[in-house]
């Protein structure tokens, strides 16, 4: 059982911005996501595109943000469990609550922080017969670790930006890559569509299209596909298969978890702290909804603040905090590590 | 007159950043200031010091907090009034209103957004006879324009990181530069203490401590002034005088606009978009009050992100705006210019 003091359903920005505002209250976070990497969409969708509105950045990467929470948050110790979708919440009798994923994983917090986004990002899957008995098998629809495909032959599908960036990335890992693409053309930055032209040049990446995988062999694992290229059939022998059609976000089991619902978000109270119906359960980010809510990046910021405070009086009860502005108090990580202003002298001058 | 869609009183980094979220939804401002700079406490108080909850920046100087947010609202052209304090709010028959400064200038504007933070920050001033007498005629409490010391006498009272600062930074502008303290003791970041050190030895400051400007004299215009200098008097000739002794914010007249006035702060509906009593008359940033309300800057930056689609609404009655990502969308600036992503291609791979 994993314990801490706010639990975090979705590492996105919102999220990893929690764990920071959290620490500077001394409150330990936990993170759950579905997704194998932590940023939620800005690292799932658009991680090389710019945003022009975070405030005090006329313009940073999807990505760099993602890295830079990241980086601001890291003295606070922030555990993850990635990979893995929130899928029921038990409250307890003395009024914690028990968050337990799809692969069992149970987290026990005082305080939970849903920072759903759009909800949990679950990949379009191809439209295959036996998909289950592969997925895990040498069927996946995220990369979590590359190095799992080292010196192994692997079969990407998809025409977009995922399956050209990670064919790219393989070609200096497998032994073998294959991409297939149902069209000739594919949809992605200019520079990652030409590398994958020079790869295939070199004889790095083996490239089909028009195609399309229509069978899936293998005894309990992988072993080869069954590939439609232009009406014709060929069979060609891997040890993956890794359809990358997109992920799209689904609210999920968190919708059964008794919240209120509205347009598909969560209804929270922002004339206080973004707490749900549900005292104990806040819902910060994209995910809440109330009125003239906006899905900005900056607005889950500022929600995630107040939520702390909140958080704060929950875990200590009778406790006052008095804000403190982190260039006068400094910043004492759980890693021991301090940061603060340099001190001003009081001195005669000779 | 000067005309715009929302008038901003306030240039701190609440005040700086509204300029850009209006800019989106295409809404000129022009903002007033007391001081003679824009960046409100950041770039009076602690410019030098870092901050480190801005999310996003592990670390950032509040004074390159300030450049960042007046680069990422330059293409939206905003007008400034500084040096001047806001000092009445009429209300017209058409529902607009018109803001005079202490000095007469007039702001006519649909929408007021009161971004004042702690209040207009007002000089402490000396105990002297006849100060208004030479006040701006000679007798200065802020450097506005450090071209008005070119080749000219200055003395500089003060013991602190203004007085040092600015007399490091005279003493290559000025003919004759003399800084006087009450005390031996400095209190300042320690590079600028030693570099005022270092100038003394050079000859190119003159220090006298512990000293005190007794009286001030001249003809209309400073010439000279009497000092105490540990008990002895000393006459100075010079051509200007000024005291720094630390600015500090008064709510001041904006309490006479007839706005409810909490904690002296200005209560707001923060369940909407942070208006005030008064239809039209927004408060944002540390200058509002509400529930939970905490003085961070990342707050001002949200609050002024919701103000501004009311604003919206207000300026153009009956038209729906409909929430665009600067990342999908890009920015089209007043000044012609455009930022945006750069666009995928959908190309085939030969
Ligand atoms: C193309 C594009 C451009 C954009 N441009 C901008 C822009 O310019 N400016 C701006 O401010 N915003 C922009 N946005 C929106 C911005 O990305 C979102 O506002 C932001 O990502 C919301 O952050 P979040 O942390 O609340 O949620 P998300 O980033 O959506 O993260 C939520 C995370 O929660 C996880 N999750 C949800 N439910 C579960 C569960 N049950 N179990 C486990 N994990 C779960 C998801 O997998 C996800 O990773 C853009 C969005 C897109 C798609
Ligand atoms: C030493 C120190 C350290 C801090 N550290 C942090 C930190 O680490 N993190 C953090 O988030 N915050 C910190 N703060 C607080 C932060 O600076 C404020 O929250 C922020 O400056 C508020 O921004 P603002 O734009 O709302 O108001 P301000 O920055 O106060 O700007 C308001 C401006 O309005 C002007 N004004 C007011 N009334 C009038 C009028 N009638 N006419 C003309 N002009 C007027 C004032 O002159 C001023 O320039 C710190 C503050 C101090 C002093």
């Amino acid at each position: 059982m994993i314990k801490t003091d706010i639990l975090i359903i979705g590492a996105g920005p919102t999220g990893l911005f929690t764990v920071f505002e959290a620490g500077l209250l001394k409150l330990k976070c936990h993170l759950i996501d579905a997704l194998p990497q932590p940023g939620g969409q800005c690292s799932e969708i658009y991680p090389k595109k710019p945003i022009y509105d975070i405030p005090g950045f006329p313009e940073i990467l999807a990505g760099d943000l993602t890295k830079n929470l990241l980086e601001q948050g890291k003295q606070f110790e922030p555990g993850f469990t990635l990979g893995e979708r929130a899928e029921t919440i038990d409250k307890l009798e003395d009024g914690t609550f028990i968050v337990t994923t799809n692969k069992g994983t149970k987290h026990h917090a005082p305080v939970v922080a849903i920072a759903g986004g759009l909800g949990s990002f679950e990949p379009r899957k191809p439209g295959l017969d036996n998909l289950e008995i592969y997925e895990d098998n040498g069927l996946e629809y995220f990369i979590k670790d590359p190095e799992v495909y080292r010196n192994k032959r692997v079969v990407i599908s998809g025409g977009g930006d995922s399956a050209l960036d990670w064919s790219i990335f393989l070609a200096d890992v497998a032994s073998e890559v294959t991409l297939i693409h149902r069209r000739n053309e594919f949809r992605g930055a200019l520079d990652s569509v030409e590398k994958v032209g020079e790869l295939k040049e070199a004889g790095k990446i083996n490239l089909i299209t028009p195609a399309e995988v229509t069978e899936l062999h293998g005894d309990g694992k992988i072993e080869a596909l069954t590939v439609n290229v232009d009406g014709e059939e060929r069979r060609i022998e891997t040890d993956h298969f890794i359809p990358l059609f997109g992920l799209s976000p689904k609210l999920g089991p968190i919708g059964n978890w008794g919240l209120e619902i509205e347009k598909n978000a969560i209804k929270v109270d922002n004339s206080l702290n973004y707490q749900t119906n549900i005292p104990g359960v806040f819902a910060i980010g994209d995910v809440n909804t109330y009125p003239e809510k906006l899905k900005l990046i900056l607005c889950g910021f500022h929600e995630a603040t107040l939520m702390c405070q909140a958080a704060y009086r929950i875990i200590n009860p009778g406790k006052k905090y008095v804000l403190k502005y982190t260039t006068v108090s400094g910043i004492d990580g759980f890693d021991g590590t301090r940061k603060e202003a340099p001190k001003a002298v009081v001195q005669s001058i000779q």
